[in-house]
């Protein structure tokens, strides 16, 4: 451990990846102030990095759309290998390999006894809610390194009960930190079940991780928007219909083709706040996925909303959206008596039966996503490709941990 | 059954009581042709209305602010006595006085199977969803009426046990047919439990009977918010704490003067698309109050959102609200992790327990929503009283049923 | 339709195909006299039966192990097409291929408005809940004939959407009146979900059901335990683990030596009361199932229990038994934290959403329990081979209407 | 912090105060070498406690109806100020005065991140769940004392808002350690909500508890049972009816009587295993109780069960219940689809919410088990006047803080 080679946003459209300290039992200072814990993160751990992806949420803070200052450590989906652990760290050891789910909690708030592990309400001077790597969220260092700390272990780590199988499917188990819980929490929350039928907006990581768990959760029919026809490819390469929202024809129309009817029973917003207006040519509408989707779910029907919508986007469209208020067709959804469920998924709430599908063999998300494994020192050029719109889902690998065959 | 007397619009702000003949077991004919009934309602009853109350959604189409066409027929809070029935209504009798919820349902299609009675598929033409009385709702008679047709009756009605006890409590009863489930729905869907502190936007008869509920739900503190000063007392009346929200003083600091912090467990919007800012001299923004509870509770929390939101506003303040298209700070709801249920009351979920609770002497709604009756001829000053503000419910006694004691 | 052969019930071990007369459009008389129904059932349709199924609950009945008479029709799992329909049959045709839930309910009640169709309370005087052709439950005729009275055939029947399609999946579809529905119903209830580890007591149909139902709810692992050889192959045949409880290796050796730990998540009974105790030899006990699973959930787990439990049965081994009274190990259950769900599967909770998922090729039951088809005039003899342990689930053909293909 | 008198179970019916060592920050050997936690609990507290009260479970100990050994400290219902804390303890401070679960949890494990803190997987070697001073739950000494140790403080705890609000009220507040939760539990898992039809069995302190939770959750009617004149007199005190079940009129016939029905929505079984049969004279019944909740609620009705149930009662009737076998009619409960919930009440589910309602002066819990505070050294004379049938609920006063006025 002589140093941490970690990825670092610069300015909008450059990440660097640079040498910092190996991290400490410590928590960052602004938190230890403003809450009065220790500095001292007896309950913490460090974590050797095994795997740690590229999420589209970082995307947002690299292309400039957030207030993330230049400087800002990036990476919350970590898997990693426990190499140090404080003293009241009881239930985990030295050499466990853990899934570590983005989000920060403390375990021990009304939030996180209640299971909303999203809006912890420790961790976070600014607000409820925290992560690595990202801005407003409490000042923790990214994982997109060598090594992380991981505060709070006992609460927020699960291990992998073998250490053999957790390298061989390290590709399937390096998504439970984030996509495939947030892509199973939109689903979920937009009350997917047997016999569904499911419209997914988007196409991306999410997007597919949404669909994905769609059909582990028994959809009848998965369908997935989006404008990039490498991404749509991707959603038909396990079993998804899929629709060209740059069409000119309308999303029902296109639903309609393929149901038979134009509406769903469920729907997912896998976009977030940078989307773009139906058709050929549309430009950027920041409501324009949420209100599709209400378009076409049938009345009493529920949507998830995973896709990150943000109180701050200093490159949005106009002042209303530079500040997250956006045109929402509320007077429809009431019609249509909806129900809405958003925010951060809580990844304590499904990763470990998420990671016991995948152990057992019934989920094979790397594939669904088209896992990528790329060096740390290669994660600029993958910053570019995902922003290209590459149908890819990019893994680093900071430590050459992870096998040639995974 | 000589006549018919019934409330009637006419134009914006007059409503007029006029002779129309008495209703038969015939469903309205464009029903009949959309779907393929039969024009015969084998299932249905005509009741000879006992109350029949003026509801704030009325006032909506009174004052113009819908498409209500002239000559819309009125009244949707409906109570009766059965003077006859159908050849299939198998478990009610002639004699029996009931309670109409205000949502018309077939209690056969998908949605009514699976409690969701507030869109049924069947009985409105234009979309799912149908009431007595309403605009855009598939052409049903008003109740605001001597009679009225009540369609699938066995399952749309629940019966009395007791005639007398039904008359004795008949002020109480009379809310069972909307606001009292639909502001008990706003308290339910926004998570209202034992220790709840809540946030009840609008002390109108829904507002009220939301922050009834939330007490019968076991809340800590209720706290309403209106600009009317007669309505916060009328909430003071009965236990709630209030916030004007015509003064300067923002809402989060008035609540944060009642409870010590900012902000509350859950919240419910009482108002809908009728909406003022906040502040002396504010005016009409849709938003407002949607976007003020978003701001007040807490992260995790649920809003209950029962205020009507619309999708055609002539009057509306803009273009973009005249379609139901409204600014809503989306950003904020979904760093807060909120959840949001919409739309109309699936009243048969709930009338049953709010009537035992009346029944047994544990619920006294008519005391908290202020209830006064006036004959079905003055329906037109009550009209005029409650739009400009009374702290009033105003019960019809179309048929000189209601006891003087009641 | 010059006559009705149907399946009959004569004494212990004994059935036969009598030919009765068609079935008009009119209720029992008991049924009429007790509630007052009018005995005219303009609400119901008869159906020519396109297939209909012997269930295990039928044996208990032809076994002599309930209190049913000589007489008594049978057959509740039916699948068919309108012949005849009242005239307040609003939303079905003549020609309609349907499938039909084995509990009749009446959709007017206060049990069938809340979902809970299996304990509906105005069709059978006796108690709660009716069912086709079966004891103490109202007096209805069966349905393994080749025509049948179905009572409030609006709320009860789902309608195929092709009858193409249906007959050409009628094999699967047939499962969705009973055996598929009433599976699910018990997994559904203990609570599998993405990743669970479940134990499925009895590999009869509906045991196998139940074990399908699991994979389709996304179970990691699903166990299923039977002392039949042959059945337990048939539940290896599509993934599932097997354990054989004629062993003398206890069920908590045999599940570690699959899971590697001695508990799984939920459980189900698909067994009953007729069931039989652990090892070589064991005999008849009845709580034996229910205790076993009991001690092979973990703690804070959830029981389905669908298997057939009666509060009268002649043929019980002693006593308390004869009045459904058994040996409960209720202070382990509680020591665990176990929470339990029993009774009859409310079919109308779930059958749309698996009739999608076979619909879709997503779920394809029918070789799960391996549908065999027979005449109709065949029954007496799959009643016996059905008692006898052969691995299948029959399916009659009264009318010939089952494709070839199918 | 000189010694730490305690409360000491000694042979059947005798307890005694004896003066122990003030514990010091460590868990119990055994349960660290069971587990592989460090003995010493840098997540603990050390408590002196402001109050504790007595309760009926511990009673089976005391009446040698467990396997409890001589020597077993007594005490689980805990509220204290702290006066030491580890060093890992972040969100608490000394002097805060806090409630205590009666169950013990890690807040780090799957049964724990779930909200089942009732069965927790870390704390007690023998078996999932823990309490503090009982048998077979870890070893863990009890809180019947002037100080005592509470692991994994942070998550465990909550302390109140306000010190003298705290003391002010502390009588009510003491019963969120157990009672209340307890007995909310009972109520809430028996579906108890706004108009629902009530029966709880057992008028002790959980039974009144159960009770009043019923109230507070909106029912319309709580009818409560026993054979204790006094205690059901206490439960007519708060607004209950009630019934005698040591007449010989059926309990059908007495729920007839006050609700004209002999059946009731929901149940809620306070008794447990050391139930006595109904009618005058009836003896010792261990599922009687159960057993006769089962024939009053109605089909599709939900049943509490926080009443104890052991695997081990050495001084039962017979050689079945001193294994914890019991006769259960499950053929009735199956033929009304009953489900069930049983076993300890994971409390940090309600205590907090619980809370609120007694602070802000909606929940009168005192009054309604009717308090009675003793000094430590007549704990044993509580015992004696609890065991024969006393109508109070005792709280022990081991340092002097209750103020006289409480």
């Amino acid at each position: 451990m002589s140093g941490n080679k970690i990825v670092v946003y610069k300015e909008p459209g450059v990440v660097e990846v640079e040498d910092h300290d190996v991290p400490t039992l410590e928590i960052p200072p602004e938190v230890a102030k403003a809450t009065g814990m220790s500095r001292k993160a007896d309950h913490g751990v460090i974590l050797r990095t095994v795997s740690t992806n590229i999420c589209g949420s970082d995307q947002h803070m690299v292309r400039g759309r957030t207030t993330a200052p230049p400087g800002q450590t990036l990476g919350h989906e970590i898997t990693g290998e426990i190499v140090e652990k404080g003293s009241d760290v009881q239930f985990l050891d030295v050499g466990d390999i853990c899934t570590v789910p983005f989000n920060i909690a403390c375990g021990r708030c009304r939030n996180c006894r209640e299971g909303h592990t999203g809006v912890c309400l420790n961790v976070n001077p600014g607000r409820a809610g925290s992560a690595y790597g990202y801005v407003d969220m409490g000042g923790w260092e990214g994982g997109q390194a060598q090594y992380v700390l991981v505060p709070f272990a006992d609460f927020n780590l699960i291990k992998f009960p073998s250490r053999e199988q957790a390298l061989a499917k390290i590709l399937d188990l390096t998504m439970l930190s984030d996509i495939f819980p947030t892509g199973y929490h939109g689903a979920y929350t937009a009350g997917v079940t047997t016999g569904s039928t499911v419209y997914v907006a988007g196409a991306g990581p999410v997007g597919l991780a949404a669909a994905y768990s769609a059909q582990l959760l028994g959809a009848a029919v998965v369908i997935v928007g989006d404008l990039n026809a490498d991404r749509l490819a991707q959603a038909r390469s396990f079993g998804c219909e899929t629709v060209d929202v740059s069409q000119d024809a309308t999303l029902e129309d296109q639903v309609a083709e393929i149901l038979g009817i134009n509406e769903v029973d469920c729907a997912v917003d896998a976009v977030g706040f940078e989307a773009t207006g139906h058709g050929a040519g549309a430009g950027e509408a920041p409501a324009a996925v949420l209100n599709s989707i209400m378009s076409i779910t049938r009345a009493a029907g529920r949507l998830g909303i995973p896709g990150l919508y943000v109180t701050g986007d200093p490159g949005a469209p106009d002042d209303d959206a530079k500040e997250g208020t956006l045109k929402v067709r509320l007077g429809l959804g009431w019609a249509k008596s909806h129900s809405f469920t958003t925010g951060q998924c809580p990844v304590l709430r499904y990763n470990r039966g998420l990671m016991m599908s995948i152990l057992h063999d019934k989920a094979h998300i790397a594939d669904a996503v088209n896992a990528t494994v790329i060096p740390l020192d290669e994660a600029p050029q993958g910053y570019r490709d995902f922003d290209q719109g590459a149908a890819k889902k990019y893994v680093l690998d900071p430590n050459g941990l992870i096998p040639k065959a995974a």
